[in-house]
């Protein structure tokens, strides 16, 4: 049994070369790591869970499997299973006529992507760097996330309130901000507004039905609204 | 390019039905599936991250790979991995010396296991029976899971009150479930209590820690603790 363990682990390693030479890869879960990965889908399953806080940075063991999770789709799979959940819900809701319906968006990793930033940090393995991420930002060239641009539209058809809510700094990337949501059609939201300041939307007499971010600081507090959805993000913690 | 996928398509087959013919199985992750496992994995991820809600059972086609994570080591490892959080985190904490500091734990799949009933239930892709699981509960003989039984006695042993917490009903089950406890060796907690008497427990002066369940509703609601854990199980869902 040893040797075909042997010739087993041969012939993975051969598909794995196969696999890079040729860039064809047909499954994000091939064997292509120690353990194939297991330590590093319990480590990503634990960060979605809320069951790991306050951490930092990915493990560096982890760089190649976070790497192919936010590049080679599953990333994207997993984002659009709770889309699909989200529209699901959506349809159930029937909007009363006091323009009071509203719905909350997180920006950054919701609305718009920053993996293109992360990927130079070695997809959050590097420790968090607020000069780099501010210049990024200042950029305004964050790429919609497309299924949430959809999402986007449809709530504001359907008559929902759009309010979006960000935890950057209004002073210093408050313009980039709004210019890169506009550039990436996130055009007629309510308001756009400092996490800080959440809490006036209830005093505000807004029903908020349903609250969307991919940190889970985003969707604790007193502003949860009545149904969260966590968006997947291994590359970085928000406390 | 083509022909090269082909190629790579039939190698895994083959290597597919050697792991099948020798019962060897490197990791959980071969694609054995007819996408890599990609749906159902996303299907487990929102599922453990709180997006998917009020599912009645497993969806059909994830039956072979609930029953491959449940029993192949990917469930244990995504265990023990939150295990190793609580510890991390109980070693921070100093007990003080007024016996209030307590401790939640939930029963089912958390304590003791019920994946010797699912596994009568397709693992989850039947729906819920309610006189069936109550035949295989009387039997008292769900075993311990040993990483939670090791954290239940260290927590013990740093001085914390446990307290059990089930939805289990008292009335038929209560004997049943002291029995199955003590048997697998879950000796020295506070209480065993209906999850509907937890309030009680702030209003005796508890310092709640942390709780440690297997579904959100565990974990959410008027005593959620200092700290959540959520346990996996893809198996079912508790509203």
């Amino acid at each position: 049994m040893a040797v075909v363990h042997r010739v087993m682990e041969f012939v993975l390693l051969a598909l794995a070369l196969v696999s890079k030479v040729t860039g064809l890869n047909p499954t994000f879960w091939w064997p292509t790591f120690p353990d194939g990965g297991a330590y590093c889908l319990s480590w990503r399953l634990a960060v979605e869970a809320n069951n790991l806080r306050a951490w930092r940075t990915v493990p560096p063991q982890c760089l190649f499997y976070v790497e192919k999770y936010m590049t080679e789709g599953q990333y994207e799979k997993d984002l659009n299973l709770v889309i699909d959940q989200i529209r699901t819900y959506v349809n159930q809701i029937v909007p009363s006529d006091d323009s009071l319906d509203a719905w909350i968006l997180d920006i950054d990793d919701t609305c718009i992507s920053n993996v293109g930033y992360y990927k130079e940090k070695k997809y959050g393995c590097d420790p968090y760097d607020p000069v780099g991420f501010r210049t990024w930002a200042l950029k305004g060239a964050c790429p919609a996330i497309r299924s949430v641009l959809g999402l986007f539209r449809d709530l504001i058809g359907r008559g929902f309130k759009v309010i979006l809510i960000t935890g950057r700094d209004e002073q210093t990337l408050g313009r980039a901000t709004l210019d890169n949501l506009q550039t990436q059609g996130f055009v007629g939201y309510e308001q756009l507004i400092m996490r800080t300041e959440a809490k006036k939307l209830v005093a505000e007499g807004y029903r908020i039905w349903g609250n969307v971010g991919d940190q889970w600081s985003d969707l604790q507090g007193e502003v949860s609204g009545n149904r969260t959805f966590k968006l997947p993000n291994p590359m970085y913690y928000v406390p």
